[in-house]
């Protein structure tokens, strides 16, 4: 059709040039303005100088689902005068919204549900790879990640978590081992590797040396690097290495340990570290933001810091950033704490968004690694509503009930406003995690201190629960413990001991929050897929892809594909 | 850029028109083959002739995952040899994908979680709806649904479900009352509208006079029509009225009562009622289909044959196709059967999908109403994996011992090869539904019939385990029920009494499955949405939506918004 239209108007071209003849120049000018009007494509962009990844560890679609059902729908929304629109949402508006399957796809270590370390391997690399590994493949071979790809490409280098920095999800991007709890070898990888420039999260605690509580030389030298008691206090590592030192005097890494330090550090090249272990879970984070107390920098500085140094690069760069917590509160089954999760990544996404919104260079993918919980709202039985009148003409006279309890809204608020995560309830029940000594009182108190909603005795007392563990293991991680929380349902999916005293508190709250839970563990769910950059990098995202697909659109975006 | 090279093209022909120069003219040919090379856009094809949207009743991203990984990674799955592309991931591929939230979004009703009806209402209108009614905003006015509107836009129209066409899916694309249970009124405006020319679905006990199984002359007209006694042999209508013989003689349908005779219908309006109640599930259809003795036509074969009659309409069409099931295996926690439900559905889209794949005038979407079950395949303690030796340079001589049971994808070929449903083990276990008498070896038998897991007595014992109802109300539905099956964790959303004992049943298997549930009842999952036809239609749905919004985009592409 174009085409058509395209040749008429140079016939009529071609009769004007050679007859003066002022009808067929109007006529000329008519038909140049069809050509006008002729949308012509731009030569589209197919590849770009940086890639920004961002993870939201256990953000399944359930989890997004509460993300957005609280921006648009919850009355005192944060998002409320933001046109209630999530950052995650802005990607999606002027972007490409696809899925992923997640699951561990190795033709031999094929199964159906996928840790974070296997996960984050198969995301980093394209390939298939077994659970619990970092950077390998299936068989075991060290295989080559796209940050490593890109910094053989000269482009610089970054990632981001607010976990640890050796936790498998930043970990697989730079690291080669056997086992993700293998991390002091990590801690070793990413500050000798050199394939990394910007390291920001938590985890000091695999870079001090074992005896550093009594050690006074290596305490002095950290502080002498600007780390505070609270950052090094304990170490996990088997050695006496201080792989801080080694980072700064050996490996050319500025170090940051607080929230000033890294807002004043102007490296190029730069470790900062935190946490001893885990950072500041996001309703501590709230509530520091709230006074302005915050010591740690929150996700959205470390991921804005990153850019401001990465972006320095005139090759472009890889950035993966991890908002870690989501999946902590799900395995807690703890819907207030994952909100507030849920909050703070896509603060960072915001940051993100706004950073790349008018360039054309950059690809940004927002996807989880697999999702966590079997979370969900759902309908309950539990305070049935009253009849109620309504205007309608298709009432015919019929009151307005439904059969059920499908959720208020204000569930969202009250979800928000949780003081405390469910782990920092029991600290608050005992607070050596003696749980065979805490009291039914010991429990409700602790729950009632810290959630809107309030359990009674009874309640509490399930919470406290304990059974003898039906799958003791003396060897393993966790199955050692001899005794465990009760679970009467999916026992076996609840696998990580006392501190499965979550779930128990889940359980108590669950029908006045209108929330289900369905393991403490992660389910094999599509996890979403948010990309946004040049349309024509963006579009092959909205498909059913797997992981490994997402790797390899990424890597040819990016020019570091094989 | 584009711009300026047809501008200079213009220009060299200028020149040649005026003259005969030889080397100019070699110079206008490479000119115009610039022009050649030139990508011009097509006219964007931003509307269409026809829709058929496509919904999988509790068909949330975890449902879609299962279908998926059975697909692509069962052992012995049914699309080996076909690439293992599901339908739905054809659509995907070469389309678009994206996710919807469902709430019933009203600024006075609104709510978390959505039931199938106030979904089908908010899908089928663009306007908020109250839960559980029919057709209605939340103020319960009767609210012009799509088909409505491409009816009065002179379409042909159709809905197609293997549930009840009074169930709250069809019947809210064309009735309109105050709740989804008034079936017996939704058949009486289904058949007198006017506003659908096809319905193919179960249901029949709402369209025959409530005395039916004593009235020898209704019996004897209903005969006449073509109905087999095991169609019309009961009635849930409370007055007189013959619906079949009203749509036939007063209506001008034609009527279908199963496979053959809907085969060998050549009308153009058609009432084809194949079940009393609801159709054939999916394991049911499996059996019947291996053997060739299916009596009802299948998902697919309703699906083609409405499309055979809507497109005989010039006007074009708007068909829904339900596969409604999914849902019910979701609320009965059952994973095999809803595997076996997933497979049906897809079988029907493919037919969708080759129906549409050449033409340029239909748009395709097919999504959810809502997630059931809040199902996934999980990790847990049990059968823990033993070490194993990996040659990859990797492993440093470490082993390969994952912590977990990530789960065997062997798995989905045993859940595939379940022979009934739970319904059927409750049935086995106690044909009257006595399950107060019901002994734990009645139960084991019962389940070990149908199912490749087996359970021991012990386990049995737990899944007829019945406890007085917490929740007893007289005049409810469901609770009016004095004893329950006994759930300990959230019992609240267990709301379908003796039913759930399938939620019993599904936690005696869970831990050999793999497999997670959170609830009986529904859960707010964003659900995928996928859209095929022209990309200038498609494009639009990669983002997260509202159901409102998928209806408006939908009726704007069809030419019949406001």
């Amino acid at each position: 059709m174009k085409k058509s239209v395209l040749a008429l108007s140079v016939s009529a071209l071609l009769l004007t040039a050679c007859n003066d003849n002022s009808p067929n120049v109007v006529e000329v000018v008519k038909e140049v303005e069809v050509i006008k009007e002729v949308p012509v494509t731009p030569t589209p962009v197919t590849s770009v100088k940086n890639v920004i990844l961002m993870i939201g560890d256990g953000m399944g679609p359930q989890q997004v689902g509460l993300l957005e059902d609280y921006a648009r729908r919850a009355p005192n929304s944060t998002y409320n005068g933001k046109g209630n629109l999530t950052a995650l949402s802005k990607l999606a508006d002027n972007g490409h919204l696809g899925l992923a399957l997640n699951q561990p796809y190795g033709a031999t270590s094929g199964k159906l549900v996928v840790d974070s370390a296997c996960s984050a391997t198969q995301l980093a690399t394209g390939k298939a790879s077994g659970s619990e590994m970092i950077g390998l493949d299936e068989q075991g071979f060290i295989v080559e990640t796209i940050l490593e790809k890109a910094k053989k490409a000269g482009k610089a280098t970054g990632l981001v978590s607010d976990t640890r920095i050796t936790h498998a999800t930043p970990a697989a991007f730079a690291a080669h081992q056997a086992h993700r709890s293998l991390e002091g070898a990590i801690a070793v990888e990413l500050v000798t590797s050199g394939s990394v420039d910007v390291l920001l999260s938590g985890g000091a605690r695999e870079f001090v040396p074992a005896d550093i509580k009594t050690n006074t030389a290596a305490q002095q030298a950290i502080e002498a690097l600007g780390a505070a008691p609270s950052v090094y206090k304990k170490s996990k590592r088997k050695d006496s290495r201080n792989l801080l030192v080694e980072a700064k005097e050996q490996h050319g890494y500025s170090l940051a340990f607080d929230k000033t330090q890294l807002a004043n550090s102007d490296a190029t090249k730069l470790l900062g570290l935190f946490a001893n272990s885990g950072m500041a879970d996001a309703i501590a984070y709230k509530a520091c933001s709230a006074n302005n107390s915050c010591t740690e920098p929150s996700l959205k500085e470390m991921t804005v810091k990153a850019l401001d140094i990465l972006a320095k690069d005139p090759d472009g760069f890889f950035l993966m950033v991890e908002g870690g917590q989501i999946d902590w509160a799900g395995h807690a089954n703890d819907a207030g704490w994952m909100l507030n999760e849920l909050l703070k990544f896509d603060e960072a996404v915001e940051a993100v968004y706004q950073w790349v919104k008018d360039r054309n260079d950059t690809l940004v993918v927002v996807t989880a690694d697999h999702e966590t919980g079997s979370f969900g709202f759902s309908y309950s039985r539990k305070d049935l509503q009253e009849g109620k009148d309504l205007p309608g003409d298709g009432m015919h006279g019929a009151q307005y009930k439904p059969n059920f309890n499908f959720g208020n809204l204000s569930n969202l608020d009250m979800l928000y406003k949780q003081t405390g995560t469910f782990f920092n309830m029991m600290d608050a029940a005992n607070a050596n995690w003696d749980f065979a000594s805490a009291t039914a009182s010991d429990w409700m108190n602790a729950i009632n201190k810290y959630s809107e909603y309030k359990v009674n005795i009874d309640q509490a007392a399930k919470v406290g629960e304990r059974e003898v563990n039906d799958y003791y293991a003396p060897d393993h991680s966790y199955q050692s413990a001899t005794m465990v929380p009760k679970f009467e349902d999916f026992k076996e999916f609840y696998v990580y001991a006392d501190e499965d005293h979550t779930g128990k508190i889940a359980r108590a709250l669950a029908a006045d929050q209108n929330v289900v839970w369905g393991t403490g563990t992660h389910t094999a769910a599509p996890v979403p897929v948010y990309a946004f950059g040049p349309e024509g990098v963006t579009k092959a995202f909205s498909t059913m892809q797997h992981h490994t697909d997402l790797a390899n659109k990424m890597m040819v975006a990016l020019g570091v594909a094989e």
